[in-house]
Order: C-alpha cells, then sequence, then structure tokens
C-alpha cells in the first residue's frame, strides 16, 4: 500500500528594498513557488518582503521558521554592508556568525589567494552549523540554518542554485492542478461554483480569475488538490454547470 | 518657510492563492510602490502575500493597519465563493458587512437592472462607512476602510483606478533617488561604500545591486534620501571612491 504522504509547507522571506521601492520587479516568489510546487510538492503559503534591516529579519525569521515547515529567504548575502542576512539569521537562533570552513575554501579558490578580499571573505561567515547549498553560477554558497534556507537576490543565480537545496527538503504530497477557461463571466458562475466549493471544501480549493484574451473576457476556473479523484469529480461537477449555462470553453 | 513634510509609509497586503501558488506573476507591488513614491511621497516598507483564508486576512489586517499609515490590499473583492476581502475587513473592525447605497445604485447602473444578479450584488457589500474608490474600468469600485484600501487584483484594473485613491491619502516627503552604475564587483567597493552608509546612516539609504549588462558585470549603487542636499553629498562621496578605485561609470 502507498504510503500517504505529509502535506510540507513553505515560506518565503524576500529581503531588500529594492523590491520595497519598486525598483525592482521581484521574480523570485513565482520561480520558488513553482519549484516547490512541482519538484518537491511543498506549497508556499506566505510571502512577506521586508526591509534590511536586522530587528525586521530577525523578528520574521523567528516567527517564520515557527509557523511553517521551511521558510526561503532570498537577498542580503552578498559582500557589501546592505547584506545582513546570516548574521540576522544567527542573531534570531542565537548561534554564533563566524566563518564556515569550506565556505571559505570555495571562495578562495574561487578569487584566488590575492583577489580573496575582506568583502569576499564576509561571504564565508554564516550561522555556525550552517550547511551549504552550492552555487554553481558565482561561486558564493546559500545555506540552511534549521529550516531556514538562504538564497541570493539574483534571480539568474537563484535559479542556478534552487536543485540544490532538494537534498535538504522532504518531499510533500504533490498538489495537483487542473484549470478551465471559460467564456463567461465570474458573476454568471459565482453561485453554483460556491456551492461546488463547498461541497469538496476539505479536499479541493477552487479560485476562479477572469482574463481577457482574443478581445474576449473569461474565467480561469482553477482547481487544486492532492487528490486526482477528487479534482476529477469537481472537474465534472464543474462542465455539469457549464453544460447547463451553455458556456464556451476556451481551449489552449 | 517651508514646512516640513512627513515621512509616511504603507503596506501591501495581497490576498491571493494564485500568486502565492505561482501560477500568476505579481505585477501590483512594483506598480503601487512606484505610485506611491512618485505621486505621494509614500514608503511601502512591508508586503505580504497570504491566503484566501477569513482568520489570516483578519490577523493580517489588524496587524498591519496598527503598524503602518496605510494598507493597500489586492485582490478577492469580485463575486465569487474566494473573494472575501470585504466580509474579513469587516470582521478584523468589527464593523457591520452591508451594502454601500452608492456601489449598489453605480452597479445596477452598470449591469442593468434584469442581469444585477447576486454575484454581482455581493460586490456592493462592504464594510459599514467604507468610501468608494471608484473603477472606471469595470464599474466595481474599490473601498476604504480606515485606514485600508481595498483595490482589486486584476492590474489593468487596479492601474485604472489607482489615481481614485489619492483623496483619501495624506502626501509625505518625497523620496528622492539617484543610481551610479559601476562597472565592478561589489566586493571591490564593499568596504569603502560601508564607511559612506555609516556617515550618512540617518539620512541616506545607499543599496547595492549586481547587474549583468553588455556581457559586462557591475554594481548599481542606489542612494535614497527625502533630503536632496544630503543626497548630493553622498553623491559625491561616491564619486571620489570611484575615481580613487578608477572604476569606469555606466552611462545611460
Amino acid at each position: 500500500m502507498k504510503k500517504k504522504m505529509k502535506k510540507i509547507n513553505a515560506a518565503i522571506l524576500i529581503i531588500g528594498n529594492e523590491i520595497l521601492s519598486g525598483r525592482t520587479q521581484d521574480k523570485n516568489i513565482q520561480f520558488i513557488s513553482n519549484w516547490l510546487n512541482s519538484k518537491c510538492g511543498i506549497s508556499v503559503k506566505e510571502v512577506r518582503i521586508i526591509q534590511d534591516i536586522e530587528k525586521i529579519i530577525i523578528e520574521n525569521i523567528k516567527f517564520l521558521s515557527r509557523k511553517f515547515n521551511y521558510v526561503f529567504t532570498t537577498g542580503g548575502i552578498g559582500p557589501t554592508h546592505d547584506d545582513i542576512t546570516a548574521q540576522s539569521i544567527s542573531k534570531a537562533f542565537g548561534v554564533k556568525y563566524e566563518y564556515h570552513k569550506e565556505a571559505y575554501s570555495i571562495l578562495e579558490k574561487y578569487y584566488g589567494k590575492i583577489k580573496f578580499n575582506d568583502g569576499r571573505k564576509k561571504m564565508a561567515k554564516m550561522p555556525k552549523s550552517s550547511k551549504l547549498i552550492y552555487n554553481p553560477s558565482s561561486a558564493a554558497p546559500g545555506f540552511i540554518t534549521k529550516n531556514v534556507l538562504s538564497l541570493p537576490g539574483v534571480p539568474s543565480i537563484l535559479n542556478s542554485m534552487i536543485e540544490n537545496c532538494k537534498i535538504y527538503l522532504t518531499k510533500g504530497a504533490t498538489v495537483h492542478s487542473k484549470t478551465v477557461n471559460l467564456f463567461t463571466v465570474e458573476s454568471n458562475i459565482s453561485k453554483k461554483l460556491g456551492l461546488i466549493q463547498k461541497k469538496y471544501k476539505k479536499f479541493v480549493e477552487i479560485g476562479s480569475y477572469p482574463f481577457f484574451r482574443l478581445g474576449k473576457i473569461g474565467v480561469a476556473v482553477v482547481m487544486r488538490s492532492t487528490s486526482i479523484n477528487k479534482l476529477k469529480a469537481v472537474n465534472t461537477d464543474l462542465l455539469k454547470l457549464v453544460k447547463l449555462k451553455k458556456i464556451k470553453i476556451l481551449k489552449l
């Protein structure tokens, strides 16, 4: 008999004034979330974007690491004064902030002894007992401290490292999803769709999202569940509603 | 004498499973933040993305509305079962959830009496004493309840409504910013840049962000301050550092 897998969740903590100020469009939330969903069966349940301020980072690390199975942080692990993620996590967990031997030797090898200056050395400092998340594109590793995984903010570097997080994660039950795109308006189906959601409340999450395509408006109905059978049952109910209301489906 | 303007801040609360699941790329955070900065002198200090769950929405509305001058919510004000922002805000503030007369008549006029069904009527229900944020593109208004402004999640509709938020906001001191793009690596300037940040700690926020352009890597140094004079002083110090290190500037 197949063992039933547990639901495993995560939060994402984006540390970076540049996202808050609107200067930079975040691309990491969607990437991490999709990767966790599709590759690890882990659902992101909350995201926070916060300022580069030690006290604020500490508060959020404490709160989120207690509440969720995993916390992914992005940003603040480079060599400059505004990179304070590692020391803040050390303080949040009350552990020493010190050189990680392997990180130090990776960076020393990458830059060469002469060019291995203080800024670069800083990237080898992290909370005591952290384990490394290897970085194939620019050497400076990320790290995991308890259940908190720290990655850089630059999307291309983060993307290159994400697979190296896998060894630290317990796989959860995969969430399957099914989307049906309807040429109708939300208010035409809202009542009946609400009844379907009520019927399957415990097993399936139904979302409805307006879209604009080919000059027409429509609604994407997204069903998500860890059970494929329950997903099929909801889909059958939805298609009955679609037939009853004579709604056209957009086939992609 | 010019009156010194106060610093005014805001939080953004994105209510929507579709952003958390990675299905949809958020575009509202950057848009709202840039608009608040440039048009209202208001800085976004925190963003949260949360699930469409009443209890969670209530907790976050309570917390953020106490901590920040304004809270902007996006999503969850449509006609379907997963649109629960309005009733959740009512509960957070302990006020009645009821029809807003003007919203009701706007929607009735827009849809016509016959097509004004229950789903559409729902969009006229909001926390008692809320004031409307008019919607020029699809009629259904947003609303402000105490210091919480609720907008829809669809970016094109949100964008069309944003100017109508202005009458409810107190203008703050404009944050000016100056960016200098350097063809160097962060670790080459990190030490001296840290010293400049220390010197102007109270007045100017300095961020440094790696970039990749024309096959070269570089660092964007972003300085932000409400004082143009302090910004100029930091810039002068930065240019001295650039000269000393013989770094090339990327002129855009």
